[in-house]
């Protein structure tokens, strides 16, 4: 292969086919870039054997068709740190790759690209589009929620199910669950699968932040394919059963308050301070009078704050891990939040105020009775 | 105690001492900042035994004259995310600190601050003065080339040196020599000492950057005491002989080259980037015709590039560790540099464009004879 092609747009491309390179692997080949040039032109792929990402066709100037395997880390540092705009790449017969800018002049051993393996193949039937933009957010608004821990593997996954217009996408661990549904046009069949984290969050690094870039998603029986302008991006999926997660969102509630998001956050956090280990520290809100009393208390420390709030409903008082509040509180992107309670010791539901776009339910923690409340 | 200070000279000043602050000790009150009232006013104190740091007075309202010594890490996140411009501390019998802002109060106990070590006695004498900006660069200057093993303890410090107006501070490892002088106006007797390389890199941190703020050096038998307008800092001396470094440098060479200073420095990096432990491979410089010539070898890649120098002398071939002449060629602040050879197995000079108060010297790698030159 041979091409001229610029800095830039190689760096461009470089950094999101990047996402699904392995950093080590006992293939050395997986911590490659693959390099093409065909009749249609030049782009690069990536594959992990979990994630695997294709560029679109990348600007240049082609000499001769053509393909070799780059590692990854040595090629993205050689063309961040080339003098000049152009940039000329060829091979020889022995896979010896010339990278040439200005007065510089590279040569790398590249491996062969029939060692690279191919994309998993995906029949593009069945297209869903959204925003590409409002994906990203659905990714960042549920992602953090997510089982660490690989005893129930398909808890280390989101949801991503189509059900009659809806897009939702949810995820859940032994404490709370994170939903976010999108509304799209659809009468292609209803879906559901569960997508790796890891996958996701590659993903939403590399999605288009433009509003009005789309996003297309396609299914098979294993895998998942998103399609932007830059780039398709295919993911193996987990195989196993989700939570029925539905029955667990209810609309009833006892006591619901409504408060500045802003000035809720600030308030927990402050309060998770209050011990080295923060998350080991319950937080206990009480509610009355149209006032939020936030206290901790741990054995290094005590907080104590009061903020005005409204509410509808009955006095209570409720203790969480305060990690878990802010989590979710954190990436509402309302002004107001409300919350739902019913019992200290069932689920509360948190939601940006006046939308039902995206809901949190969270497992309060069990209130010490006779707890010295000075 | 109890006073009332505004939140951002809290902050300021829990910046500046907690670079003396213990992260892990066996003793706990080392990681507590000491926080002091007496009839002068406010200050704070912290000190791991090597290094301790007292700040200046600070504006405060003082109510109740006392001390207490808080846990830095918590201490510090609290203030951080206070509410309010205007923060309330002070304390009871019990060491209760209360901390309150706004709507927010924290409770943390404290220690008892009899038990936080007394800053080291240092009689101020023989004052020493230069600018905090230069000595800082000084500092920056030189401090990457101090030994990182432990096996020659003088060798982990930097040499201070007063000598007839001069003052020298000077860095050694195995490779290499980092010389920087400033002139300073004194008839002040010489001084000679080694200051613990981590006590220089915190003070370079928290040394004003303004170019007319002073700095004061004085001297006892153990200790070397900075004093700035913010603070002083106290460290410990290394005790044990120093390199005689002065016969090393000399100022005969055969060859001497004049380069732009961004240019060879880009073109060092990039030729260090053909292997993955770039640190090992060999860098190196053919100099002939008013031509630089850089080339790298590793078994993954070859670089080969091209600069246009000054140079004065004869030809000549050398090579070198490209991470010794990059961390010298950066602190450089001319535009451009001078580097002075004699024989390929001699050191080099690396020094600033007619400047002679920063000099670097370097061992060059042995070449290997008959090796291929393609």
């Amino acid at each position: 292969m041979h091409i001229t092609c610029s800095k830039d747009d190689l760096m461009t491309n470089i950094n999101i086919v990047s996402k699904a390179v392995s950093v080590k692997s006992t293939l050395p080949i997986l911590e490659c870039i693959l390099l093409s040039v065909d009749d249609n032109g030049f782009r690069m792929t990536s594959n992990d054997l979990e994630l695997a990402i294709q560029t679109s066709y990348i600007k240049s100037d082609v000499t001769k068709t053509g393909s070799i395997a780059l590692e990854s880390r040595m090629f993205s540092e050689i063309i961040k740190k080339l003098p000049d705009q152009e940039v000329i790449i060829y091979t020889d017969e022995a896979n010896m790759t010339f990278i040439k800018s200005g007065k510089a002049e590279f040569r790398i051993l590249g491996q062969n690209s029939n060692e690279f393996p191919s994309l998993p193949a995906v029949e593009k039937n069945d297209e869903y589009t959204l925003s590409s933009n409002e994906f990203r957010n659905m990714i960042k608004q549920t992602i953090f929620s997510i089982s660490a821990t690989e005893s129930k593997p398909t808890l280390t996954g989101e949801l991503i199910e189509i059900e009659n217009g809806s897009l939702n996408v949810v995820a859940v661990d032994s404490f709370r669950v994170s939903f976010r549904v999108a509304h799209i046009a659809t009468e292609k069949p209803n879906r559901s699968v569960i997508v790796p984290g890891k996958s996701l969050n590659e993903l939403s690094k590399i999605l288009p932040t433009i509003d009005d870039s789309e996003l297309s998603l396609y299914f098979t029986e294993k895998h998942i394919l998103f399609e932007t302008d830059n780039c398709i991006v295919i993911s193996r999926l987990l195989e196993g059963e989700f939570l029925k997660y539905k029955q667990i969102f209810t609309d009833d509630y006892t006591t619901i308050i409504y408060a500045n998001k802003q000035e809720i956050l600030a308030s927990l956090e402050r309060s998770s301070l209050i011990s080295k280990d923060s998350n080991k520290i319950p937080i206990k809100l009480k509610i009355e009078d149209d006032t939020l009393i936030i206290t901790s208390n741990s054995e290094t420390g005590r907080s104590y704050e009061e903020m005005p709030i409204e509410m509808d409903g009955n006095m209570l008082e409720v203790a969480f891990n305060p990690k878990y509040l802010i989590d979710a509180i954190k990436v509402i992107d309302t002004e107001k939040i409300s919350i739902q309670f019913t019992t200290p010791l069932s689920p509360c539901i948190i939601k940006g105020h006046k939308s039902d776009l995206y809901k949190y339910l969270i497992l309060p923690l069990r209130l010490n009775v006779g707890e010295n409340n000075e």
